[in-house]
């Protein structure tokens, strides 16, 4: 799978968890991960989340670290499901080399009672995706500031993360070719 | 999902991993978890991972803490091993909070350049299963020991890790009950 | 699964039979069957069954029990339907234990020659449903009154319905987990 | 599929539920139903069902009706066990022709306390298979004879029951090309 | 699956490639090829390949062969993928029996630099859909023309490829009915 | 995917169509098309298909070209053999480059009335895989030698056709990435 930081500057308005939304901005044909930065203000009509939805919940920041993920292999939920909870600890795990005290319940990570981070995963007939961002200033929730992440530093964990997911995931497409099926008692 | 303790001490040989084991140990008619404590000596026949049959690899510990877990919901060997990944996580995180220093690389643990655990994850046509094993003391490999973590709280660590499989489980079945399928551009 | 009965009178207008509307409606994050009494009237834009549409078929009822079933487990098209087809079993055989000369022809069930039911099933990309209605009075089609059935056993034939679809689903799912693979010649 | 009635006497013995019989005994290349009238007599090697095998369950019939059922269109749990509950329902829809009083619990048929019928299902990596026996006479279990089923009856018992099932899934296929995708909420 | 040739001209405007479309227009409850002849003018919001949509392609034609392929035994993409190839290699082979000259790259067959043919694939959460286009005359692109066949050899052709197609499908539904699953190392 | 020749001679003995056998033979953790040259004589125990099986064929030839493929990305019995057709396809557009009169019938390849191929394909729990045969020379089947094709050609035609096959699948691959859901009437 492709790994792709974009440079410059992209709000998050939840039009990018939309199937294809990799191809379109940017030509790719294969599965992939994309990395940027910018604000996040979801509007109705993309919140996925039903719950959020009800509850008329804002999902606004200022400045996110944004990773927005598509696998074309599969449509099936449960697996979008298991590697968002998946990718959601690979991110604990690189924050958690600069500041320790970082927990994860489900698909959120926290600091202390602070939440760092919002994510979704779903599917259409043709893709499965997933948006994580995390806070890297925030007044109110968790942020990258509040580990000590600053400056250019930032960068780095947005290129750490995205490529962290790259790895497992050729990883585990490679462990499942040397593994014969189960016995049967 | 049943989170199932075995008190008794029993031996992993590698038959455990066949499909239906849970079924014929204890009468279990839903996915599970199986955690107990023994001895890993798994025997060339039961060898799911090739590379490990391949290279005439000894599995051999005295004393290990193991957790077979078996899903009948697909046999989807990309689900199979996204959840051993977020397992292997999952274990990091219970015994982060008693020693700081581990590290993931894939379905490995390591406390600095000493191995911790084995595991391997495969399909038969009616289930996916998982095995993976902590070793509890160890002349060689990193083990529970190395981490303080002895006498009753062992015990509790096969709880603890058995119970935060289950509990992620459950959350992301009700999660992905909750999301609208993906627009598309 | 989880079982709902629903006390107070919802009309079905087809907006029933969207993915997520028991989570809408009443926060289930669960597979689940809903059932209510209300008129029947479902508008031209939530017709699933494309042969109705077609006609401009009118499904028109003032009065009827509804059953609304999803499934996040899968979203084969073929399981849905067998479900469908079993579901319209369970109906006649609950419905029989009052009434014997109910036959039944598809998902479909009659007295003599007067249709007593509708139902429909479909997917999407997040789920399967099924919705099925019973007459509970009608000028011209079979009814429950014609089955003998009416005042407070109305409410019993309702819940009694839900819970053996309930019942069914569980057994299956326990039976799936003691079947070891065939054989192969 | 194909629909075949076997006139000549053919003993059950469970190497029947094998993947490919149908093609090894008579050059089935499709999906099918055969139905034939033999002795019942399963093999341990050859249960299928756990349960049966760890009870030391006798499955043992002089004479039975047998089905066996086999489709290629999918290797999925879930669905050949709805198929199997459905196939059970059309059983006791033909014989409810004749006698009224037989219930059904899962994939048993009854009448009174008295079992009448056995059943499995299960997969292999290229099919699903359900085999179903009905006793035609039996000293301690129901049989057709208790429903009063004897004679040139039974031939025609056997016809029906397998012509039903071929209906009933020649119907699903056809209903499901005609169903739109489900809205969502 | 069904074969049909449509006798009268029907022009081609990307609304055909709607899931269900041979329900609606022909009251066909089975899998499809239809073949028609007519203009080809695919209007920007039935297209499906963003390729065309982001470089605002013309998908225009005064006269084609058309072939509309309608599978609901799977959504799966990559097996509509592979169809599509299949398909592809197929119109191939027909025509070569005309012409020798024709090259095939991925689904685009070829006179010369000339391309003959326009395709699409994809899937809706019932079903999997192929439109190929074959040009009978074109000024620019290559076309029946090129290959000396017109006149009454035009129907001939678009009946033989749709032929040839059921031919294979039904082929390969046989072929996978005799096959026993794989050993395993 | 991989695509892997073998120098040194190989002969096909159908223990090669095993599920992992790229793995164990040649440690390969991916998808992989691997052509070899070696003799073909299939045991008994390892035929696939049971028409063989059955007729107690001889599946015998001095001097062949091997092609196995294993795909890992699915377990699906109709993808194999789309694969395969398709894959029979490559076979004879690159050996049509070389000798005009070619023909194919399913998964079969003849020169005249000589069949000069054989193929199997099929599925284990873990993988799907495909073999593939080209006489080389032969007595009585057709072969590479009458059309021409001799000497060093016959290595360049190895490679023509594994690289062709790849070639096809990350086309494949790539175009189902750009691809939007259909639409639906």
């Amino acid at each position: 799978m492709e790994c792709i930081i974009i440079d410059k500057r992209i709000d998050y308005d939840g039009s990018q968890i939309s199937s294809l939304w990799a191809y379109n901005m940017a030509d790719v044909q294969a599965d992939s991960i994309i990395g940027f930065r910018g604000a996040c203000d979801v509007r109705i009509e993309h919140m996925i989340d039903l719950e959020d939805k009800k509850q008329g919940d804002i999902i606004f920041s200022t400045d996110m670290l944004h990773f927005v993920i598509e696998h074309f292999d599969s449509t099936d939920l449960k697996l979008v499901y298991a590697r968002q909870r998946l990718f959601t600890s690979i991110v604990r795990e690189v924050l958690s080399l600069r500041y320790s005290d970082i927990t994860r319940n489900g698909d959120d990570l926290f600091i202390g009672e602070k939440k760092l981070t919002i994510s979704i995963a779903s599917t259409s007939a043709v893709s499965q995706k997933i948006h994580f961002g995390i806070n890297v200033f925030h007044d109110y929730y968790g942020s990258l500031e509040d580990l000590g992440i600053q400056g250019d530093e930032v960068a780095v964990v947005l290129q750490e993360i995205a490529e962290a997911y790259v790895r497992e995931f050729d990883d585990i497409e490679k462990d499942l070719r040397k593994s014969r099926p189960l016995d049967v008692i």
